[in-house]
C-alpha cells in the first residue's frame, strides 16, 4: 500500500510516539518491537508496549495493551472518535480487537512483511484466519453445538444485558 | 463443519465447563454469554468468561481472558500441549490470540453463524480481515515506514532477545 502523504505534524507526531515506545522495548526486554497509541481529540488517551515475554501473556500486543489502556483511562469499552497509531500493521488478533473497539481510524507504520522479516508470525496466521477449520493446522473439532446455542438463546431473551 | 463424535467422557465435561461459565454470565452481567478452559494433561489449567462490559475491556473475551489465566497459572507465554474448550467458535482477535499461544488443539461448541444471531460481530470481522487494507470499513492509512522497519533491523540484529 502506498504512504499517505496528506498526514499533519500532530499526526506525525503520534506515530512518532508509537514508534518510540517499539524502540524503548529493543532496551527494556519487555517483548516484541512494537509499540501504539490511542488518540482522542488530539490528547494521546492510551499508550501500548508489546509484553509478551515480561509478563507472559501471549496476547499483551502493543495495540491490545493501548486499547486496554485507552479504554481504563476514559471508563468505556468503546474507542468511538479514537485514533490508533501503531509501529507496525495490527496482526490479526490485534486488528480483532481493534474491530471489537470500534475506533475511527487506524494508522500504521511497518507492514505485515517487514513483521515477518523480523521473525514474527504475522502473515501466517492472516493465511490462516480466512480458511474453514478444516484447513487450517491448528487441529480443530465441534461438539456439543446444542448445548452450546441454547446458552445464546437464553441471552437472545434476555431483557437487561449491555449489548457490544 | 460436522460434529466430532469421537471425544471422551473427560473431554465432553472440559466443554460442559466452558458451556456452564458462558451460561453465568447471563445472571451475571459480567459480559457475553461466552466460556472458554484451557487444559493441560487432564487437568483444567485456566478459565475465562467474557467480561467485556463488566471490565471496559474490549479483548476480553472468554478465550483472551482463558488463555491470560493459564499462563498465569503456568508462568510461560506459549500454552505448549495444552488444549482449548471454548462454547463458541472464537472470534478472528480469539483466533488469532490463540495462534499466537499455540495449544496443540482446538474444541468449539457453537458457530460463528449462532454469534450473529445472536448479536455478535464475529462473522462481520471475518469478513472484514481477509480484506486489502484499502477494502476494508475501517479507515486505514500507512506512513512513517522506514522509521518503524529501522526499528525491526535493530531487533534483528540484537542478541539477548527473547523469541516468541
Amino acid at each position: 500500500m502506498k504512504e499517505d502523504l496528506k498526514l499533519s505534524p500532530e499526526q506525525h507526531s503520534f506515530m512518532a510516539e508509537a514508534i518510540e515506545l517499539a524502540r524503548k522495548n529493543l532496551k527494556s526486554f519487555n517483548g516484541g518491537p512494537f509499540g501504539a497509541v490511542v488518540v482522542k481529540d488530539g490528547v494521546i488517551v492510551g499508550k501500548g508496549s508489546n509484553c509478551v515475554t515480561s509478563n507472559n501473556d501471549p496476547t499483551a500486543h502493543a495495540e491490545v495493551v493501548a486499547i486496554r489502556d485507552a479504554c481504563k483511562n476514559l471508563n468505556t469499552f468503546q474507542l468511538d472518535g479514537c485514533e490508533i497509531y501503531s509501529s507496525c500493521e495490527p496482526c490479526p488478533m490485534c486488528l480483532g480487537a481493534i474491530y471489537w473497539a470500534r475506533p475511527s481510524k487506524l494508522f500504521f507504520a511497518a507492514g505485515r512483511e517487514d513483521a515477518a522479516k523480523a521473525g514474527f508470525d504475522d502473515s501466517y496466521i492472516y493465511n490462516q484466519i480466512p480458511l474453514s477449520v478444516e484447513q487450517r493446522d491448528l487441529p480443530t473439532s465441534q461438539f456439543m453445538t446444542a448445548e452450546a446455542k441454547s446458552v445464546f438463546d437464553s441471552w437472545v431473551e434476555l431483557e437487561q444485558k449491555i449489548p457490544y
